[in-house]
């Protein structure tokens, strides 16, 4: 038999606390699971820091992954089969595109693509293309299918109705993260009802769109996903160890570049630092050799790098106030004079950090992210544009939010009381 | 204020999901969970290698040891509190030995304790009598309190009442972590009425008792721990990583011991290979540490080594088959005999694995761990024990079950095809 | 001891399937709960005839009084206790209101209310002033009792604290039947942090205010209460059915006043045929008495009082179409007209329901039912109007969403084709 | 199209809180849930008077009748189908059978049954098979396929596999019911892996059989069962008010038989006093019917059956004690005596009631109910009876619990303090 057709003899079943179980009959899928590539995201965290904030959240992008694969399977197999819209050969495609879509993250991916200027998604696809077991299964399939998977993931694939699958404003990936990490948590937003918007959606040409009888659905949907962003997902203590995270990177940087001489080498991070990273190097990097090198770093005599590692590994984070970039700049110059009096290194220790949504965006031709807007489906076969059918995502549409904070070691503050730039710094912090 | 006695200006809450909140209010408490001894736990999984046959189970201890808190909490405040049996002094004792139980658990304690002969119990009592923070936060309530607190965790604290809300066939230990790995894993077991069994909880003199209009419900939670035990904890699957876990550290010992040259020193596990582990260097092994060295050991020289590490890295596992030691002692030597023929080491690769549980027991003085038996108690105040009332738990009162497994690698067997022993192999294990 | 201080010996609880449990520790309270008046509750369902939309949504009243109660309940014992602006003395008064606020609601409320032009708060406040085991009951706690509980609950009282936990925006009230109707339909709308909301309230003056801290939830708990008016109240089906009820009574009450003579007397709806209902025959109403009714019309000998029985009982109901009143009036009058010359009366056979909802309104002074809207309450004790706050209620504050729909029987349309009349009206229709 | 192959043009789903989605898409079934003796399942209730002790459990019968069918649907067409051992002509059969397996309850049944000797089963039989609307759905099938679908719930049809999925110790309805009751009461028993079971299920020639490997999910269930029994289903309070419905419909038939005046015709009971109900008349009884009466005969002359009345209306209940029937005999006779001296009818105000379970039992030829047991299939196919293979079960295999309790009136006892007798029975009573 082709391997592409091949089935397991045996459905294969993960018992997954979101979905229930998630169900595996194609042979390609049971093997991309077993490669080491995917295996690798059982050792990087779904929510990256999230866990010193939300103590549940320790689930990885393995677990993730598997459910963004269902989600699709679900809908593949129980609503689009049959349907003459949907092409039954694109099937093994979308599963495993959803499966691989996240398997460029490293440990930590946000403060590390900031700090080294990384980006998951090239590294996805590297890895896709490279000499990797992900790379030797998918071309078992055939000789062009790791391009194709390669292309759903970038959103270049021609036949853009898979692409929406796992690309869009209300794809498997963000059905299924919403869920998983609210069943993490523990917050009670994040419920919408998936079981609903699956049976409603209905694929055309170009994308995914949903019967109008289910609008209730995609609308709970919208306001799940504004209220994990701003509840979860920019939580100001999140942010708080995500700071100290990032400064303890710049840092190991800045004393690399500057030949400080670490008692134990980071081998680890030496291409990351000159700016080469190759995949395999970028393969050996998870979030324990992550914490491994917190963790000796404790003992480095740098007593920046040292300190702020204590500060991650032991959660003693940063303390926050409302900033207003417009309004505050003279307090910003005046806090980071005060703190260099202080000895309190302004560089890393007085931060500013934004966080920004947009919780849904028609589509607006040209802009940065061209954001695909959802189409409901009128029983007529009529397609119109969610916002103008749902007063509350009318209402919140295109409305950017932004919040920001200004970070700093309210202990370290404490500690220098008599000092009189401390004293300053007090009283502009409100301490 | 006496600092035993001082609250926190406002209580704060960690959102849990399996107790929806875990509240502190006592300035102790809260101190304690700030010191990094705790924090640790974080780094240290509550189900060890559970998570690669269940990928939801990636909860660490620190999880579950704010669990077990919020349990006695919630007894000692809204069930015990006014009640003459209860003594109010001993509430902050209760609330500090449920948090800080496990706090002497190392990464992977199941395997390390075997292979290194440590115990998790001894190393609680050391940190908590040691020169760490968590001496220090305790020590600030009374000059004997870290000596009550190890006590208790110890069951050797003089009031009974005390130690058996931590430790006994229904404590809430036991309570918090059916739940907790229930939620986790999201198998269906592990549900039972927590609310009501708090609520016809009782202090006695020596020990916790219940009423016995909660009967079903401790009966539910009886079955709910037998269910747990075969479904969860002894999962064949997790006894294969287990097996390669094990296998693995005694590699690294035999190899340390053969003056083996490790291309990366393998610091950390030093006084590990020599059984001399201070607190401090126990204090620096986390499962983080651990998974950077198995890393780096998949590209040591020694085979064994290299291909163990793999193996428990990329879920590449043992397979088994049921095994009974009684009847196939014979057929064991033989494997073994073959084993070695076709070049596969059976010191490694050929494993006899033993999981035995005891769902429930009455009291039997002598045995060598005394289980206390759990108490009813009639309207009319008289005690009578559990299984002398409840038909189900009497059926399967002091009934050990035993399960044996033979573990070894099918991959392996299935390459070595043609060879001569590997084909008298695969017949004796049927493959 | 008084009894308005008297407590339960034991603690009494009902297993309640939303709250887990319901407490009850106040003598009066269990006193209430076995009146008849309370137990009357039972047969009359929550939802009206929505259980023939929703075949879960077959709980009652009794339930739901239950549930109010156990919120102000847990707001008063577990928020308010010990708060200087929480008057001790307000809480039994509270908890009975909570308790009797639906206490004159009677059969399928909606629809009698409308065709009977009653009042169910007239008939709470009767039932509670007037010679009822309610009024037995409250008259123990003290002379002037019974009238400050009929106070509360009419909105009266001078504590305008302790109305708004009744009645408000956000009050037990609504928190309870949002989740216990979610609960029983199955609807996965309807879900919010109640137990969050709750640790977020504040006593005040004149309301209760919530702690800006707990915006989101509010906000979720309003987007809840807008999903669920337009997925379960409003349903269209349940409105079809509602209609049909409504038809019942009218037909009857027309026969009545024309001399039909009924097989068997009405004996229950004399009253409200004549519109002298005392509170004696209100109590004997209930819905299995109604039910009973509409079985023995079933066989009446005028045709449209029993066609419109048989369609209820077994749910046989009327189709919808989309009506907008403002463009197709003609269209309404000219169907009027053919159903005439079909022979199918457009009295009771061609209806035009609306449905209109506001989610969430800031204060309007004067508008016909002011209502009172939500603060949020800053850290420095500041408060401001949720809209103010929150973009999202912002969005659809204010903002009245209106629903029109035309009712008919398409099965006796579709039975007289052939007819011309039927044939206009089935194109007019689009059948 | 013929009918029995007819599809609907949509699939029509329910709403189900236990089953998340009820689907229909085949028209028969459709049809047949639209019969007016189907949709008079809504005025029965599932538990009968369970929900005067758990005021949640107020759901219909067709709330459970749709579940059961949802369940076979499940089975059938996603486990079974495509599976030789499963004949797919089967299919229909079994999906009506699940839905009108409980057609013939009627009111109360429990009680009804007793008092008046009728058999629901009969009942099933002959509304299948007479003058009904759902014969008429079943005939336009086939001619014999109304007599079929009696045959299946009868358990006399000749494929026992089709008998068994809706009869059994572990079949569809059995499994609906446990998880129902347990949500609509809200106990914490009750649930078990329903998903699991299901797919472990495997059809054989006579009976469903489970894989071994499914072995600790139908523990579970047996668990469940046997929890739900004496938690919910025997519950000294719901007895109570059985004893109490029972005794009104004794007291009515009994002052019919004395030719009392009734002031009210009961005319719905008059068949069932004179034992010659005819299918039509069972059909028009239902619950509001039974309450309509209870109602009105509050105000009837006799004082006990007035009493009985407004007891069981307004849930003032019979208090019970414990009762040995072979120990305490002679306290029985004595107490009878008393009660007449004191002036309570004996017969209708002190009654013995006994519960009686079997949670499981294997197969025993002859006995009363031969009851079919479980059987799990090996790997090799071979099957074993489940008591031999799971030690929980073999513990409770076989064993029938039994408890007496003995009701009486305790308020009317207090009331007589004064008197002698009463006196007596106080001290006999303990009260």
């Amino acid at each position: 038999m082709e391997y592409s057709a091949e089935k397991l003899h045996e459905e294969k079943v993960f018992k997954d606390p979101v979905h229930r179980y998630v169900h595996v009959r194609d042979r390609a899928v049971w093997d991309l699971i077993g490669t080491k590539e995917f295996q690798r995201l059982r050792r990087i965290k779904q929510l990256g820091t999230t866990y010193l904030t939300f103590h549940g959240a320790e689930h990885s992008r393995f677990n993730h992954s598997l459910g963004v694969y269902e989600i699709v399977r679900r809908i593949v197999d129980n609503v689009f089969a049959g349907r003459p819209e949907w092409n039954e050969e694109e099937r093994l495609l979308s599963l495993c595109a959803a499966l691989l879509h996240d398997l460029g993250h490293g440990p930590f991916s946000h403060s590390f693509e900031k700090v080294f200027d990384l980006d998951h998604e090239n590294f996805t696809r590297m890895i896709i293309l490279g000499d990797t077991e992900v790379n030797e299964v998918l071309s078992r399939v055939s000789f062009d299918f790791p391009k194709k998977v390669a292309e759903v993931i970038a959103k270049t694939y021609e036949n853009k109705l898979v692409v929406s699958l796992i690309s869009s404003q209300i794809d498997a990936d963000r059905m299924d993260y919403l869920q998983r990490d609210a069943y993490f948590t523990g917050v009670s937003y994040g419920h919408f009802d998936m079981e609903r918007i699956l049976r409603v959606m209905r694929p055309t040409e170009d994308q995914v769109v949903f019967k109008h009888s289910g609008m209730h659905a995609v609308e709970d949907y919208i306001m799940s996903r504004y209220q994990m962003y701003w509840q979860v997902y920019f939580h100001p203590v999140t942010r708080s160890s995500e700071v100290i995270l990032t400064k303890i990177l710049h840092r190991a940087k800045y004393l690399y570049e500057h030949k400080y001489s670490f008692k134990h080498k980071p081998l680890h991070f030496y291409s990351l630092f000159e700016d080469n990273v190759t995949v395999e190097d970028y393969l050996k990097l998870d979030e324990a050799v992550v914490l491994y090198y917190f963790q000796i770093w404790q003992e480095e005599e740098d007593v920046i790098l040292k300190d702020l590692c204590c500060r991650f590994l032991n959660r003693n984070l940063f303390k926050y106030v409302e900033f207003d970039p417009a309004k505050e700049y003279k307090k910003l110059t005046r806090l980071s004079v005060l703190f260099e009096k202080a000895g309190i290194d302004p560089e890393y220790y007085l931060v500013v950090d934004s966080s920004s949504d947009l919780p849904y965006d028609f589509y607006r031709p040209g802009e940065e992210e061209e954001r695909l807007p959802i189409h409901l489906m009128a029983k007529n076969g009529e397609l119109r544009e969610l916002s103008r059918e749902s007063d509350i995502v009318d209402a919140i549409s295109g409305k950017r939010r932004t919040d920001h904070k200004l970070y700093f070691p309210a202990d370290l503050i404490e500690k220098g009381r008599g000092n009189s730039a401390i004293k300053e710094i007090s009283e502009l912090l409100e301490l």
